[in-house]
């Protein structure tokens, strides 16, 4: 077994689409890792985030029964876990934040497990840097891999923390308007090119409905996305790939360049579930007949046979 | 040698993008799909168009040195050819449109030249419904393909016209979002079903700096645009991508889907070249050892090997 450690919010979601509206459930960055890399049987996860005495016991039942470490989830009986609320627009491709309701979070002082302070794999979901840096703080050893996400907002206000814990992750994982932001390069190549000058050897840019590229030293990799009947509701995908992507490098011990392309394919897999249903409903009843079935899919997406000359 | 027909605009293109801007040079659909397609040297093509009096005649010559039939470019001595001008925003994705005078295309009857009324493959470029319909009717024998290109000025104006040109052509070309404006379907794989059913077994739906999806019964192939360093002038992209998917199945003479794949990325590795470089610069310079690098490319781009279990 081969151990994960994964920092990332544990929360409460309402979410709007053009196909409905759900109450709170459950949601957050820690959450939807935790699901996704847990359809991977040889891994060991853990993660570590905080929520108040408000959080339902059955949601952290839920996650232990899916063999995920919940040790490093911290609860503050007299607080109260942090709320996102959005609506998606009709594309599904935007959305307006109605309600940010950091609560716990504000305090956030994330301990890690001492039974995953060697972790092999570490994935910094998005998050305050200054958490991001915590945790890695925190590490008895150097990990294997360390991945980080992170979005936006932080590169508008901690952008000094921000270049600290970028320049010290191997991987990132960003979208695409976040890396030009990130680099002020619209060019995605120049982009990721320009982030590897600050710290990671590999750059995942997440680009929605159009797929995911890989970068590493001169070397590009692209997976698309799944054309899909029907989106109905994004949220978390972006999560449930980084929680692909980590779940089967752990899973295979793999780290190398050639096998991240598959941890891509497994990432875009597993999103390409998460959003056809509301919340964590899809990921919490995967099967793996289901996603060796899309897998293929994948391979007849992509193949083709050029001879040249 | 194999025929291909090609009817669509030879003009005059005035271009701005961040990185400057042109005068009045050479642009078209038709000229751009013919350029793309006579990379490929087993293709014999015609490019079916009009000009005005002040049209240069050493444009008619570089066509015609890249063995492009162009006795049928109609030369109207008292007339001003097709002239448009646009503005490419910093993105790149979206222009506006300056200047559209219609000129000798107000009046465009096409005639197809005799010895390529039994054409194997004909591409009908974006134009007039009523024009690509007279192409077809001219032709002495039912072609192995008929590709169709088309925009959404047609939906918004000539809808009628349209649905009877999409109902007798085996393939369409045509962006996402016309697709979507077509079928009032978001998804594209819902949004291709639908136009299936309105007449074309194939369907390609390009998504420019996202590459392009192939749909065929119920399979799906999709290709991913190169990521490039720079993108100069997006200017007839998707006229190169016609004329490299219809070059390439002259060329091969062979219309299986899966040679169509192959098409696909023969398209998409000629436009990742025609953006290089305002209007047709790049395209008249284009040598095979660099295509075949590009197309190496693409494989190193899209290939990875996951074994299951």
């Amino acid at each position: 077994m081969s151990k994960l450690l994964i920092v990332g919010t544990v929360a409460f979601d309402a979410i709007e689409t053009p196909f409905g509206k759900t109450a709170k459930v459950l949601g957050g960055a820690g959450t939807y890792i935790g699901l996704s890399s847990s359809y991977f049987k040889k891994v060991e996860s853990a993660v570590v985030s905080v929520v108040g005495g408000d959080f339902p016991k059955h949601y952290l039942d839920m996650l232990t029964a899916k063999k995920i470490d919940t040790s490093g989830i911290e609860i503050i009986p007299n607080g109260k876990t942090f709320f996102w609320s959005g609506k998606y627009h009709n594309d599904l491709n935007t959305r307006d934040t109605l309600v940010t309701e950091l609560n716990v979070l504000a305090d956030f002082n994330p301990k890690v497990p001492q039974n995953f302070r060697k972790a092999d794999i570490v994935m910094l979901g998005n998050l305050h840097p200054l958490v991001q840096l915590s945790v890695l703080d925190q590490m008895d050893k150097t990990p294997k891999l360390t991945v980080l996400d992170t979005m936006n907002f932080w590169m508008n206000n901690t952008w000094d923390e921000l270049m600290q814990i970028i320049a010290r992750v191997d991987v990132i994982t960003i979208n695409d308007e976040e890396a030009r932001q990130l680099t002020s390069e619209h060019s995605l190549l120049k982009a990721a090119r320009n982030i590897m000058k600050m710290g990671p050897k590999y750059v995942v840019i997440k680009k929605g409905e159009n797929g995911a590229l890989l970068f590493y030293d001169d070397q590009v990799f692209f997976a698309p996305a799944l054309p899909l009947e029907e989106v109905f509701d994004p949220t978390g995908a972006g999560d449930t790939f980084a929680g692909g992507f980590v779940g089967y490098l752990t899973q295979t011990q793999d780290i190398s360049f050639e096998n991240m392309k598959n941890a891509v394919i497994y990432g875009s897999t597993l999103a390409s579930f998460c959003v056809e249903k509301f919340g964590t409903e899809r990921m919490e009843s995967l099967t793996s007949a289901e996603v060796d079935t899309r897998i293929e899919q994948f391979k007849q997406l992509t193949r083709f046979e050029i001879s040249l000359g």
